[in-house]
């Protein structure tokens, strides 16, 4: 199952001077992706912060196929691949009229914050993503 | 007395479609200055960070004379125009070739964070910006 | 005439280490809201851009009342308060849950883009906005 | 050989929630080394740039070890891998204090901006590159 966020719109902050959005913004865009995905479980990441609980990237594996260019609208879409107690990796792309842009294998470990202490996925989340 | 950072360089995931440094960027070059010019007082904004103690804007008003481009070296003054109890006010440019590109007026509180709460300026610093 | 964006989400990567967006993302906010208000005239900024037009800030006197966090919802605001034949001044804010975190007036010039050269505003948009 | 940057410091604005450098700013402290190593190597980006040439990422492979936060002062390096007509693959890290924060492999494809065409790398920098 592959879910998919609301469009949002690239505005100008996130170009640069080559005229398309800044390579780095993609980890920006896929960040929002996943905690709308969590939200959409039933499980905002919020809820995990205010418990000082985070997920964060170990691993990130991204292409990009298609520059998006000022004002173009784009979604996100994030599919889980693989579960286990600690961490979870996800499929994401960032996607404008049909066309990829970037998609992007991604690892990511559950920690304690501010710490960065590894963590067991929180139970209810791992029954929710089974 | 006006402080003055070493020069910094605009890279490109700073400048925008335009062809210049996106507007909101100077905040972050005024940023840095602010923190160079403490740890040049002596007081490096970390120790005041790690006690839960910042100083945060509380009125900017900046005016942008010239835009900065991809690979300019800028620097970034500091002149302290007034000191209150529990806030200062802070001229601030930022400079490249002897040229003004933006100039700003800062006020800035002091506060207890992440609570945002109002705190007096620690003694030693008030007494050192007198 | 106070123009209002439909909802914008906070996420992590415009916060800082305070726990609070941080103060600069605030100009990318009101960047954003101006050039919905601009489509909600039926002006698309991007129109003027690929005719090589934009409409840059000069002058930004901000305010911060109350941070935003993590997660929060928020609208931007924009109210023209004065035209100019080359320039033109909005008051803006930055809202949540009926609370005023931010308020700025910006002035904005229309200029040739990439060399920065002041222009007239667009006779049709000066028109749409008398 | 491995190039190596003058250190940079980590201010408030690259921050995040979590106490850490935002994931997403290492890809941009990762551009500001290859722009340093060009530099280094006779080649300044910018020159490439005012001929409507970019060096822009197809693929990063990245790999987050240990999080750099506020005022920390870190190194970045480049090392070329892999060299072809079009296209070129470097390993990048980020260091502080002899520790590794951020490695990443990262192929670099020549491009004409900004319509982001394949190019044949400029002749000079392919032979100063083998």
């Amino acid at each position: 199952m592959i879910f998919k966020t609301t469009p949002y719109r690239v505005y100008v902050y996130d170009t640069d001077v080559a005229g398309v959005v800044h390579h780095s913004n993609y980890l920006r865009y896929f960040e929002a992706g996943r905690i709308e995905f969590l939200r959409d479980l039933g499980f905002p990441y919020i809820d995990f912060q205010h418990d000082g609980i985070g997920f964060v990237p170990v691993n990130i594996d991204i292409h990009y196929h298609y520059p998006l260019r000022e004002d173009d609208e784009y979604v996100v879409t994030v599919e889980l691949i693989e579960l286990k107690k600690a961490s979870f990796i996800v499929k994401q792309t960032v996607q404008c009229n049909q066309k990829l842009n970037v998609s992007a294998t991604i690892q990511l470990a559950c920690v304690k914050e501010p710490e960065f202490k590894p963590q067991r996925l929180p139970d209810a989340l791992l029954t929710q993503l089974r």
